[in-house]
């Protein structure tokens, strides 16, 4: 099957030399990478969250760029089916389409090439974050603080999933705008409830953003309620662009993402220089999941101590609540940032530290050399544990963290006797609870061991 | 509490005659029935389905219009709370209020007085219906067919209700717009399903259409969800604004208003000068449904005849279906049309006969005065259940037919014993499926007795 | 030829009864009325002002209303030619069209026969205005003062015409909008102008009201640069309407329809009532209107005394000046409003006494009773003298008035010597002037005889 | 004077690196062309074409670019009156300053250093120009042809520029829409009409495009009625964003620079590449400029030969014609696009030979040595002489090229007697015609030397 798409929302127009490169015939990794982005947001409301089943799925799936009398067209051959509804491609997903476009000639194109950056600089990579987002339309001047960022895992349970649209019904009614990491369960469920929320508004400037990255859009397609789609080179990139945006960030249930997610904030918010940043910072879930944030909060205590808890407030079965704690920081933000001189739209004044920046490539020797003992400053301590959950996420749903997995079994990870059990533990609660990959397939198998 | 509320939607502007009217000093009618009206758009959300109850709680609220600087500005006392969040008024509940005057003004002030419009006449109430519809902006020209009306009952079950969401998704997909009677369950679930699917197709134009009337609007409030709220002066006219509205209509499964609009609709399209309008009618449940829409369908025959029976589809279990029905229908209406140069927004060319336009009043005599007997012609037997159905809803829930069923016990409806004893069959099967009702409050008392 | 045109602007949809009302077979004035309005504002650009010799020449013209599925749409028979370029026609026109259908069909239909509204009385004669107005649109709620009326003569020379188009360029740079009788010269200059300046501030809510009556509009036709375009059923209700939407007023150079509109205005200001009213009022031209400018303030200062000339500014060959005083004066308006509870759009505060509202018909013998003696209150007197002028107009260009000047021969106005002198004075001027008629015909004769 | 001036238009946010950059403190020229283009888009509405004269009478005047929580904020230090009223910046200059800002950044950041664009190879310079409009938004998917270039001297006469301003009238009721070089008399002009033509129509997507480049923008700063102001980074990329983006040419009356844009022209419409290009070619103006053409169509006749003379038509006093040749070609356009598969904004298949991209800079050496003979390929002789009137421009009204004729004298121009003959005729027309400089000043004295 053949079909064409035009285009909607963004990249109407390509060059030459832009289409090009793009091309098939070109024998570089830059078709893979565009074509394996645009497989997954076509693959938008599958079920499973393996990234590699896909692609190994549809190894005779195809795009093509051609330049049109009215602009870009794409020409898809053998696409999946449930993009389309009765032969009519879904709206929503054709944006992605060309949302995935614009994002790989942006990054790869006029970034990698062209601005030269220097990206071991703290500065130059802040600045290329700041280049994607703006280049997306992400950044909109002029408009007041009101993004809230929600993370938690893809794979909660049916109780859990209600109450995220309940938050997202209450955040929507309250006018906040959603940004997720744009996959299934706690990243669609506030997307969905606020849909509902700002429709009872007639809100207009609604906004469904969903950042992901090529290593985790295969594993987490976006849904098509996303109205803005953006596509960060790699997870540290991904997390600065979270963190920048963020007027406020609500977590909710989660697995090893979820807590990484977590460390990369508290790291960050831990830094001296972040003292006076009030970003209001919520952990909530249903009555049912009261035990999960106890137990994640002891984790929290028990690793990077008690100052790491004031950063946030646990807020249990109160979804207005945790709504109103997020529109009460918007006038603050508000004032923080015009004291500042700093944008509405991103937070440059946000310290962040190099370690959490580079890119850590989860390799089992990477994985194995992670220093994982209780006697770092705190922030730094955060930086090492997110790396850690960070390869196990690799080694659960990314393909090629999935690929190294199957060549050289589970990661190991050494440490601190102490912090090694506690990471146990976690890890434990996580697969007892069908946080590490999407039930329905096989039993979990780890992708990782603990030795301490 | 005392709040003001500015304009939202429609109505900005009053002349000083138009205020004058609607003041509480002046002894009139008009005041209470304004009142009334606002006060049921502001309960939106509450669980109650009797009129009298709402009203007699809320005995203290008072609207009062005031004419200012930038329009009129309306000022609540002591409204229900559930309208407001974090103390603002719900935009979509704000734009309901501002519908309810604009619709008591224009057929209060501008028909009833002005237009000397000979209301026994059916030319002229079709011109009324027409008149207030487009008032309201109701009537879009140049939009091509897309307006699917949703029946069904406000008391369902859950998995009815989930599956009125699925239809109303597939809709949403296939960028068809909803109408229904605005009231909760079967009115508000597909209205919910489209705004989903509206969003993953990025479908602007979403129109989510509420019908209703100011002696069922108590029972029955908008959900916010409903972006044109629209105030029909009786049944008679709503129904009419229902049909010559609708490009499609879908029934899902109710009680006796359901059935009212059925017999309503298969009168209408029975008649021989409708035989060619293109109309889809699709009858649709879950597989749970399966058995209710098989006794309603036995009912028509065996009222109505097998002719009837032609006039609609059932479809059980398959959302998407029900959905392509409709859409596919659309060229078809839109070429009839054209080809009767009659408007795509109103069908004026749909022949009414003035049993079905008058007013019918359910009073106990009136009621007892039907004539149910089986050897008439199927469009006047439909009339006339029609009309039995109709008294049986406004003893269920309407204000003014509860209070005569507490004045003088059920309403007694005689005829031919064997339709006698389906109609029984019919009414006791809907109080065992809780159709009669919303469920939680005291067991259903039947407000009508059967007598052959 | 034949042409169909489709709705532009307003008035899309029209009920059966409607429309058959509008019919050519139906002996009615209504078609007549509706069809010469219709010929009027097509014949937009054209260069005669004599109303007659327009129907004249068009005799052959035609125009039918027809309801098609996409809406109204209108049947133009042997249409002039300067309405159309390349065989479309010009979409300004187009509008025109339909200001002129919204506006016949509600006059004539929902208020002549609806409303019943007593139309001797003052109160009754504003809501009307007022409910043409609100249904044509005009009357934007939330909108901050801004309108500026601009009066003035349609046969101007052409340094006065360029002075106009400056002065509508400062007030379009101080994004103020315009509103004018909608003919040609000093009707014409400031809208050409404002839209220059509007274009330069990239002003988008920029408004060129033309504000008409049925006896007027042919002989002066809308420029297509009018974007509302407004039929008001005679002068009197026209005048007010100025007057109630104005929040500024210009008078540039013009003749007996500039002097009836400046006594009128001053009629309204001096009334007691009105005293703090903030309305600027500037009298404005090229340095070579000065001598102009000099004997209507003297006409002003002997006929309704000092008193009368305090409520305007005259502003001599200083475009900005003339604009900056309109522009500095909204923010008092804007307070008077908020502080008396008034409308912005609609100034419902103003006094108007019946005399300047009721209809007055300028046949031989009312011109002939008008009481024109210096010893009346001065009010009074330039409710007079406004009937006088009003009447030359119309014997000048109106239709009606032109017949009626052929079959009687001019009017004869009476009354105290020396006023007479005064008025005869003035009409002289303007004769000298060309500014009783658009120059290009044969030499002006009076239609009015001056008798003491 | 200090002002600080919001975005509006475009470039609303910068980078920190971006802003470092731009700063005065920076040693950088870039500031110096950043500081100078910023003037001139002030100086609008000025009367002096001499870029020098505005440079040296702001020396004080200084432009800070300051990121703000709202996005970026300009401070102006001293700049010049006419850009506001009553205190503030008029909208349109505004945005200019955005766009000035936009066209800088990009060009000199993301281009320049960034995409390492080969710039003396054809592919490249055409990618970089494509580049530089779809970054201004000024290549809009999906709109079918409609833009016409008008080129024409910016010292015209009143006649003559009465005549654009009607050519422009019938082009805008034609919903044609206008690109020019931006500057006054016939490339303001056509705009000025086609925003009355417009306005007429309704048209909302109206574009009226300036196409400057630094060194010229000085002398011929923008109207305000621009809206879209693109700063090409020289006049060969100037040119070349003329004809990729025209669907239709108009060429008024003008000096040396109209014919640098006729030969520029001529030259690339002559190759045979382009021999089935369907680019319309109007030469026209009043009666009174009759004569002008007939001596520019003998020049061509005589230098290039009667081929050159099949790609134009001369149109002698008829707007309408003029404008409905435009519009007449449209369709073939749009099929010739779609036939080529190339974009309707952008002219990819035009073929342009380097030496028609390649900078000239207009030393005194490269004017010396320009190869002026007869006996050349037509194409070639086009490119030549296009540079030697390039120069002349340059040495007129170009910052850097009156300081090399203040320092070294006139250029000298050596070639064909015969050719020289021609040309010494056709430049003394011009200084006859008052078409070198604006007039006012002292007289012409030429900046060139004619020797054989």
């Amino acid at each position: 099957m053949i079909t064409q798409v035009s285009p909607a929302g963004s990249m109407d127009l390509l060059s030459q030399l832009e289409v090009e490169r793009l091309k098939k015939t070109a024998s570089s990794d830059l078709y893979q990478l565009y074509r394996n982005c645009s497989l997954a947001v076509l693959n938008s409301g599958s079920h499973t969250d393996n990234s590699k089943e896909l692609l190994d799925k549809y190894t005779n799936f195809d795009i093509t760029v051609m330049r049109r009398e009215r602009g870009v067209k794409l020409e898809l051959t053998n696409p999946p089916e449930h993009a389309f509804v009765d032969g009519h491609i879904i709206k929503g997903i054709q944006e992605h389409l060309f949302s995935v476009l614009r994002d790989i000639v942006y990054v790869n194109m006029h970034i990698a090439e062209g601005q030269k950056l220097n990206l071991t600089n703290s500065t130059h990579i802040t600045n290329l974050v700041f280049g994607i987002l703006r280049n997306a339309g992400a950044l909109i001047p002029g408009t007041a603080p009101n993004l809230v960022v929600c993370w938690g895992g893809h794979s909660i349970n049916p109780v859990e999933y209600q109450y995220t649209r309940e938050v997202g019904n209450e955040l929507g009614l309250r006018e906040l705008n959603i940004c997720t990491g744009c996959g299934p369960g706690a990243m669609e469920g506030p997307m969905k409830g606020a849909a509902i929320g700002h429709a009872k508004q007639r809100y207009a400037d609604k906004r469904y953003i969903g950042l992901t990255e090529p290593s985790i859009i295969a594993a987490e397609p976006p849904n098509p309620i996303v109205n803005e789609l953006i596509i960060m080179p790699d997870i540290e990139k991904r997390l600065e662009a979270f963190v920048r945006m963020a007027h406020g960030i609500i977590i909710f249930p989660g697995g090893p993402g979820t807590a990484e997610e977590l460390l990369y904030l508290l790291g960050i918010m831990m830094h001296p220089d972040n003292a006076t940043q009030p970003m209001p910072i919520v952990l909530t879930g249903p009555k049912e999941s009261e035990d999960y944030f106890r137990s994640i909060d002891e984790f929290i205590c028990e690793t990077l101590g008690p100052e790491a808890q004031k950063h946030y407030t646990i807020v249990v079965d109160d979804p207005a609540e945790a709504a109103r704690i997020m529109k009460n920081a918007m006038p603050k933000i508000r004032q923080q940032r015009k004291d500042n001189e700093d944008a509405y739209s991103f937070n440059w004044s946000l310290k962040i530290e190099p370690e959490f920046q580079l890119p850590f490539e989860p390799t089992h020797e990477n994985m194995a050399n992670l220093d994982l003992h209780l006697n770092q400053r705190p922030e730094v301590l955060a930086a090492n544990l997110r790396q850690a959950f960070s390869g196990i996420v690799a080694g659960n749903v990314k393909a090629e963290g999935i690929r190294e997995i199957e060549r050289h079994g589970p990661f190991r990870l050494h440490g601190d006797p102490k912090l090694m059990k506690k990471m146990d533990k976690l890890l434990k609660d996580f697969v007892e609870q069908h946080r590490m990959k999407l039930p329905g397939g096989s039993a979990y198998v780890p992708c990782y061991r603990i030795e301490s």
